[in-house]
């Protein structure tokens, strides 16, 4: 059964997800893009890039964790670029280059209808404008069987949490305080929602948290 | 110079630092008393019980630290009993019995006027109804030049955090949800406030965090 997965998650100890301010300069915020420093050095985040090396430890398993069965992702728009309200033209086609990270079917969430298109490396995006529920059920018609990576950003998680359609989630922790920002968890009752933490695995670099539904 | 501390503050992975529905049979409300499962096994939590052994990894050095140098406590009433409103009579003692582990002067806040009392062991209660300020002004000249530990619990310290007035915080996060509760920083910004995350030790217990004022 196809299950709706997000890993890599950074938050601050204070528990935002992104930094306050974001802008096309810095769209993670002010301080956001420390979050992620955990990530930076692993193997996976290397291949990623396309580069060799990195390391092979728990932060790395983590992230590697992230690729494994994923037939479909679901991405807020604002993880898809910095354009907001009504697409000006077809010209941005993401972050990340001609040939992006994800080599599956990509279900962009946004107000504004935009055609699919096709890039290098079997990455096809699909722009959703009927909603969370619906981008799901493409999405998972898409993975074949296989799981849905939910993307973010934290609007979006927020969104899929509340809901309760988040079969799994994996946090990492990092070690400092952003003060402000997009909150990840404020004013939503996981425990009710059904979740516990199902594995804590601190590292030097990051606490590594996994929240998973067990009712 | 005299400062005020926190340490040992057990908070979940989604930031409550207490459950919901507090009561005499829960005061750290549902699901609280496991936020502070790490520190049961160390030897200063033996030692504070008046029993042997214990364990001393890095999870003890931060119990053990708490009780470094500290001249006095300041408490929030809470902490010092179940009894909310006028005090009935003089019967509560607080809830450790005959000698409470702090030795020091312990200030309680409170809105209703109470003697002092000492109990064996060198700790005395005080109970201060002139606001947080003053309950550190009072607790400052009885530690004469030692520093203060401020106990908890949330309510309390979200009053001297927000007010810029702790200097060092160490907070132990502990590998569990909660949902709900009181949280710990929720509405606080602490960057703006001057502070920053100075230490970042894991555990498998917890997570151990020191924010420090850097400026």
């Amino acid at each position: 059964m196809t299950r709706l997965r997000v890993h890599c998650f950074s938050i601050s100890i204070d528990g935002y997800g992104a930094g306050p301010n974001q802008s096309l300069e810095q769209p993670l915020g002010l301080g956001g893009l420390s979050l992620h420093e955990w990530i930076f050095p692993t193997r996976t985040f290397h291949e990623m890039q396309g580069e060799e090396g990195g390391t092979t430890d728990r932060s790395d398993d983590f992230a590697a964790r992230g690729f494994k069965n994923i037939g479909a992702w679901i991405l807020g728009r604002n993880m898809f670029g910095p354009i907001r309200g009504a697409w000006l033209d077809e010209h941005w086609k993401g972050w990340w280059g001609d040939n992006p990270p994800y080599h599956v079917p990509v279900f962009v969430l946004t107000n504004h209808p935009r055609k699919s298109f096709r890039l290098e490396g079997g990455t096809t995006f699909h722009f959703v404008t009927t909603g969370i529920h619906a981008a799901l059920q493409q999405a998972t018609e898409a993975a074949h069987g296989k799981d849905i990576r939910l993307g973010g950003g934290v609007a979006t998680i927020r969104q899929y949490l509340r809901a309760g359609l988040i079969d799994e989630m994996h946090v990492a922790m990092a070690p400092l305080v952003l003060g402000s920002g997009e909150h990840l968890f404020g004013d939503i009752d996981v425990c009710k929602l059904g979740y516990q933490c199902t594995e804590h695995v601190p590292t030097p670099d990051a606490t590594h948290i996994v929240i998973a539904k067990t009712r």
